[in-house]
C-alpha cells in the first residue's frame, strides 16, 4: 500500500486521485494540496482524503505520505520536484517533464543525485492497447519499424493555465505533442536517437498566443520517422490515434473515439459523456472507463508496483528529458522553417544502429523483399515485387543486377 | 481486503485469479481447489497463492477465507454452494448459476436462508461499455427500450465437459445464453417480468449431442422483445455484440472484435492474440486487457464492495434463477416449436407494467410520435411520419382520426 | 438501348428514374404515369421525360417503349403487371411482388404464359457488396453457409400507402422483410428449399395497424438458418446490414450507416444528408452514391443486359413468387406462435439435399473438425476443438468413439 | 455516345476501359495502342475493341475516335498530348499530368493553343465520397477548412516502369502524392495559392533509387495547410484515407480498407481479393465495386459529359500543372530539409485570401469562439474555451483584453 500526496486539484489531479482509489485499489491518497485552500479542502471532501493544505511544502513534508505525485501547472513541476526530491521522497510528475530540456534535465540531476524514486507520468503509453501493441511491436510482429503516427487533438484544454505560454511552455505541442512523442519513441526504440526534428505549427483559430495546430516530424538514427499531429481545434469530441508501420505489419489503435461503444440519442442524457465531447444527441462514441483507456490504471500500477520492487519504471524522467529535448527542437524548427538537431546533453540509448531500410539487412533477415531478393539472386536479378492481378495471375517487378534496368514478368 | 477460496483451476479460475490479483489489487486468494491434486498445486503455485487441495469441504471450511469463489464445472456449483451456505461462507457462483432453474432455485433458497451473502458472477454485465450503456439506458438516453440483441458466438469453448451436456446441462445456450439473456434484462429492466421464449437450435457442425447453434427470442410482459444469438460454429474469433433500440435512440456494444485496435501482421507473433482468435497472420484485432474488457474487473469490485458495504450486488442469485427460467423456457421451446411460458415459481419484479408501445402512452410522453401527434390533434389527424426528402422538402403523414385513412403532405 | 415506361411517381420512382438517366447510361424513361396527372407531369419535366400520363393502359401501351417498371404501391402491382403481359411488353416489378404468394403466382403465371422478359427488382441483392459476397461463398470462402442474418430498419418509410395494410399487405415486413428473405436465400442457396417459418411482430410505437418491427426465422432443407429483422421503430438512420456464417468463414456487410464516410458538423449543412437520415448534426455517415450502393444501378443493369440478351435475370418473377410465400407463413406464425409451413405450389429448386452438418459430410470434405477427426481416428477419437491457450500451450478435445465420453488433451 | 482512343494497356488501361465500357454504359473504346502488338491484340480481343494498333500517331491519328485517353507511363504523356493537340483531338490525361510542371506546362499550352477539350484523369477527387464530402464542405458543413490529410500507402505499384525514376519522375510522390495534394487542394479550395511545400522522403525498404516513403506539407495561402502521407512500404493492403478539419467540423474519409466489407475465411477463395490485397485468408476486407469506388465511373462521366455540354470538366489540364509544381517543390524540399516555394509560373486562382484563423475574422462569422467572444464583451473579456466537466459543471476560459491574463470561472 502506498500512501500519497497529491499536488493539484485539476481535472488531472481529479482523474489520478479516481484511478489511485479506484474500485479495489489497495493506494491511498493521504494529503492534498492546492494553492487554493478552498480548492483543496473541497477536494479533500470528494475524495475522502485525511489531509488538504494550501502550502506546497507542508504536503511534501508530511511524514506519513510516501510518495509526491506532482499534478501541478507546468510552471509548477521544477520546483515541485527539487523540494520533494531535497526531501528524499518518491516522486511522481505528470507530463511534460519540465517546459524546456533544461528545465526537464534540472530535474532529472535531482532526483538523481537524491537518489529517490522518480516515475515520468506519461499515461498515453499506458493504455492497454499501447501496451499490447507494444509487446507486438518487440515479439517481432511489424518486423522492423518504419513510421509511427501519433495524434491527440480535440477543442482544445481544460484549464486556463494551458492557454497561457508563460505557465504551460507553449500550446499544443508542448500538452500533447509530449504524448506523441513519447509514443513514437516507444514504438521506434527508447534507445534509438531523435536525431532531427521539423515542425509546422500556427494559431489557426484561438484568440492566444500559442500554436493550436502543429505537424512534427521526427528523425532517428536508424531511418525511422515519427510523425506526431496536434490540435486545440479539432471537432468532434478527443481524437486520440496511433498508427504504425513496420516491414511485416501495421498497427492502427482508436484509443476515444471509435472503440466499440456506438449510441445514438434523440433525447440526450443531461450528462457527462467523455472527455472533450461536443455533444449530448445524435451518434455519440462514449468509452466505457476513461482512466482505464487513457492508460491511467496500468501506469500507477507500473509506477507503485516498480517502485515497491525497486526497479526503474518504465517511463522515468530521463523519458521525459529527451521528450523535452524534441520538442525544443519542433519550437526552433517552427521558427527556422527547417530540420533542427535535437540537442541532447545527455544520451544513455545506442550510439550505433542498424538502418531500417532493407537495402543494409543481411540476407538472413525476415524482410520479404530481402528473402525474395536471394530466391533471384541466379538470375543476376533482384526481386522488388510480387503481386497478384485481378485476372488471377502473378506478376514479378525486378532490377537487373548487371544494368539496373527494372523489368517485369507475369507468371 | 477479502480473503479468497478459490474452487476450479481452468480458464475461468485463471481469469478470477488474474482479475482478484491484478495491478494494485488488495483481494487475496489464500486457497485453490481442483479435483486434481497436481493442478491445484501447479496453479497455487503459478498465482502465489499459499494453501491448495483437492478435497472441496476442506477448502470452502478454511477458517483464513471469507469468500468462496465457485469456478467449477456446471454440475458441481450445487453442491458447492450448499456447502459454502452450510458453512455461513459468502459465495460468489460463476455462471450458469444451475443446469436447470431448479437446481438454481435450490441454491437461492440455501444462501437465503443461511443469510450468506451471495453473488452471481455474471461477467459481461459488468463491462466498462455495459454498465455505461445501461447508465445512459436509465437516464433516459434510448426512451422506451424495446428490442435488445446480445450476441456471444466463437468457434467452441475451451474445457472438455463444456462439450457433454450431463456435465453442463446444455450446449451454446446454457453456456452463452445465460450471457446474452441477462444482459437483455438489464436492458428492458430487471424489474420486467419474462414471459415467453421461443427458441431455434440444433447440432449443425461439431460432432456432439448438444446444441452447438441456437437463436432466442423472449417475451417481456411490458411488450419489449430480447433475442439471442449463441453459437459454437462461428469463425473468425469471439464476436461479442450487443444492439438495444429504443423510442428515442439505439446503442451498439461491440467488446471483443471491433474496438478500435487492428493489426496486420504479415510475421506473426507467436504467441497468444486473444481469447478465441483463429489466426496469428494477416488482420488480427487484439484487446488490450482482456479481463477489464469482459467485465471481471468491475464484477469482482461490485461483488466484494456489495460485502464490504453490506449491500446488495448488481448480480444475485435470483438473477441466475430467472436466466436459469428462461433457459429452461428455450429449451423446451427447441422441441416444441412454439412459444412456451417463462415459469418463475418465484417473482420478486412488477406485476403490472405499462406497454413500452406509443398508442398506450400518455401524450406527455417523451416518445416523438406522440409529442407529434398532439400538435395535429386538432385537426383530426395522428402525425405517422416526419421525414425529409432528397429534394430538400418535408414529408408528413397522418392518419386522419375520423376514416383511419393514411394520408400524406408535403411542405 | 432500352426504351421504358415508368410506372409511378414515388421515392423508388424517382431512384429508379435517376439510376436509368444515370452517369453515361444508355437507357431512357419515354413515358411516366401517375395517378395523378400533376404529379406524372412535374415528375416528366424534372427528369427530362417526353411523355406522361395518368392512365395505366395508354403508359403500359406506349408503342415506343420496349420495357414497362412497375413502382406503384403494392396494391397496383397485379394489374400492372397483367396488363404488361396481355401487351406483350417486358416487364420489371418492384419488390415485394405481390401482397401474398396467390397474387405473385398468378403475375408468374401470367407473363409466363404471356412469354414475355420480367424481371424482379429486388435491388438489395444487387448491392456492389452483396454481388461480391456471394462471388466469394460461391468460390467457397465460406465453406457451407450455415446462417444468413438480413437486417433493415428505420423510422419508417415515405409514402403514406406503405403505412396501410390494405394497400400494401402488411407493416414492416412485407416492406422490407422482402428484401432480407431474398438476401438469405442467396447466401443459402436459391435452389434450397424452404420450409419452416417462424416470426414474431408487434405493433411497438406507431399508431397502426400492422406490425412495425418484426423478427423472422427461416428453416431450410439443408439445416441453414435465416434470420432476419425489420422495423420501423429504429432510431439514428437506415441500418442495412447482413451477416453470413458458414463452417469456414464470416461475411458483414454495412450498406449504409457505417460505409467509411464520417463527419461530424456543429454547423449543419441544411440540406439532404442520406434516406432516413435524422439528423443535420453532430456525427453524420452519409453515403457516397446511395443509388449505387443500394444496388439499383447494378440490378437494372442485369436486367436490360439479360433482356437484351435474352437470358434470365438473377431475381425473376419465381423468386418473387418463393419471397411472398415465406412472407405468407410468417404472417401465419405471428398468429400461431409456432413453425408454420412454406406452402410452395410451385418449386422450382433441388428435391434432396445434403445437410449442412458436419457429421453427415464426408471425410474428404473441406470442414476443419471432419478433417481432424480423420487424423485423430486411429486412436478411437473424434476431434471437437483444438484451441491455443493464453499460456501459448495448445488444448485438444475430443469424443471417445466407443464410450462417448468427452476428454481433453493440452499438447 | 464518345468513341475513344485508349493510349496503353496497363492496368490502368483496363480500368478504364472497363470503366467506359461498364454497365450500361453508351460510350466505346474503338482502338488501342500498346508498344507491344501482341498486348494491343490480347487487350482488343478481351475488350471487344475494334481496332488495335501499335504505332501511335495511327491510334491518335483514328478518323473514327473523338477521344484520346492516355494511360502510358509517365514519360510517355507529353507526345501523346502533344500529338493529340496537333491531331485536333479532345484529349484526357492520366495523373501526374507531367513528371515536372515544366513538362506538365508545356502540355497545357499545348492543349489551350489547339483549342482542343483536355481533361485530366485525377480519378481520386471524384470518389463518390470525395464528390459528396467535397458538397458539404462548400454547404459549409465545416466552416473554414483548417487541414486536410490525404493518405495513400500500400506495398508498391504494379508496373515496372514506376520503379524507375526516369521513366516515372520520381518515387511514391510522383506516384501518388499526385492524387493526394489534389484532394487536398480540393477541400481547402482550389483557387487558394499554394505557397510553400516542405517534405521528408526515404528510400527505406526497396532496392531502388526513389523514395518509397514520404510525407509533405503544403502551406496555402489561408494560412490552411495540407498534409500528405504516400508509401510503398505499407503493409496489409491499400490505405487510401482522407481527414478533413475544420473550423465547424470534420471528415474522415477511408476509400478502401474498412468500407463496411468484412471477411474471414479459413479456407481462403482461389481468386483476386482487391487491387494491393496481401491475404487470401484470414480477416479480409473487400471494396464491392472498385472502379466506382476509386472514382473512375464518375470520373469519365464529367470527362464526356463536359464535352458533350462543352464546358470545363472538374479536373484539367492547369489542375495537374499546381499539382506537379507542387511535387517539384517538395522534391527540392526533400534536398534542402526546408520550406520550399511552389514556383507557379502561371496562377489562375485567387490573390488576395482572407486568413482562415478566427483572429481575422469578422465577429459576424460563423466560428463558435468568435460568436461567443461577442456575447462576453461587454465584461471585457474573449471566451476562449467553453467545456462541459466529469461532474456536470460548465468551466469558462476568458482572456482579459485589458491585461492579456487568461482565467477561468466556473458556472
Amino acid at each position: 500500500m502506498a500512501k500519497i500526496t497529491m499536488l493539484g486539484t485539476g481535472l488531472i489531479g481529479m482523474f489520478y486521485t479516481r484511478t489511485l482509489h479506484g474500485l479495489r485499489g489497495r493506494d491511498k491518497v493521504v494529503n492534498v494540496y492546492s494553492r487554493s485552500p478552498e480548492r483543496a479542502k473541497a477536494f479533500a471532501k470528494d475524495h475522502g482524503i485525511p489531509r488538504f493544505t494550501s502550502d506546497l511544502k507542508d504536503a511534501i513534508l508530511d511524514s506519513d505520505s510516501d510518495v509526491v505525485v506532482v499534478g501541478v501547472p507546468n510552471n509548477a513541476h521544477r520546483e515541485a520536484v527539487l523540494l520533494a526530491a531535497q526531501a528524499g521522497k518518491a516522486v511522481l510528475c505528470t507530463k511534460p517533464l519540465g517546459r524546456t530540456a533544461a528545465e526537464a534535465l534540472e530535474m532529472l540531476r535531482a532526483v538523481e543525485w537524491a537518489g529517490v524514486f522518480a516515475g515520468y507520468l506519461e499515461d498515453l503509453v499506458y493504455t492497454p492497447k499501447t501496451l499490447k501493441a507494444l509487446d507486438s511491436v518487440h515479439n517481432g510482429a511489424l518486423g522492423r519499424v518504419l513510421w509511427a503516427r501519433s495524434r491527440e487533438t480535440h477543442p482544445g484544454p481544460h484549464s486556463a493555465w494551458f492557454w497561457d505560454p508563460a505557465q504551460s511552455g507553449g500550446g499544443a505541442i508542448i500538452d500533447m505533442g509530449c504524448h506523441c512523442i513519447e509514443i513514437g519513441r516507444s514504438f521506434i526504440g527508447k534507445d534509438i536517437r531523435p536525431v532531427e526534428a521539423f515542425c509546422w505549427g500556427a494559431t489557426q483559430v484561438h484568440p492566444i498566443e500559442a500554436e493550436d495546430h502543429a505537424i512534427g516530424l521526427v528523425k532517428y538514427a536508424n531511418g525511422a520517422i515519427g510523425q506526431f499531429e496536434v490540435s486545440w481545434t479539432f471537432r468532434g469530441g478527443m481524437d486520440l490515434r496511433d498508427e504504425v508501420s513496420g516491414t511485416e505489419g501495421t498497427i492502427w489503435l482508436d484509443h476515444f473515439l471509435r472503440t466499440g461503444f456506438e449510441m445514438f440519442t434523440a433525447a440526450g442524457e443531461g450528462g457527462y459523456v467523455a472527455e472533450k465531447a461536443e455533444q449530448q444527441k445524435g451518434w455519440l462514441f462514449p468509452v466505457g472507463d476513461e482512466v482505464h483507456a487513457l492508460g491511467y490504471v496500468h501506469m500507477f500500477a507500473d509506477m507503485l508496483g516498480a517502485m515497491d520492487a525497486k526497479r526503474v519504471p518504465t517511463e522515468t524522467f530521463y523519458d521525459g528529458y529527451v521528450v523535452n529535448a524534441v520538442i525544443d527542437a519542433c519550437y526552433r524548427s517552427m521558427k527556422s522553417g527547417r530540420w533542427e538537431p535535437v540537442e541532447l546533453e545527455v544520451w544513455r540509448g545506442k550510439e550505433e544502429v542498424e538502418q531500417v531500410g532493407a537495402t543494409s539487412a543481411s540476407p538472413s533477415g525476415k524482410n520479404a523483399a530481402v528473402d525474395n531478393m536471394s530466391s533471384a539472386a541466379g538470375a543476376g536479378l533482384i526481386l522488388i515485387k510480387k503481386e497478384k492481378m485481378p485476372d488471377g495471375r502473378t506478376k514479378l517487378i525486378y532490377k537487373e543486377k548487371a544494368t539496373g534496368k527494372v523489368v517485369e514478368k507475369i507468371v
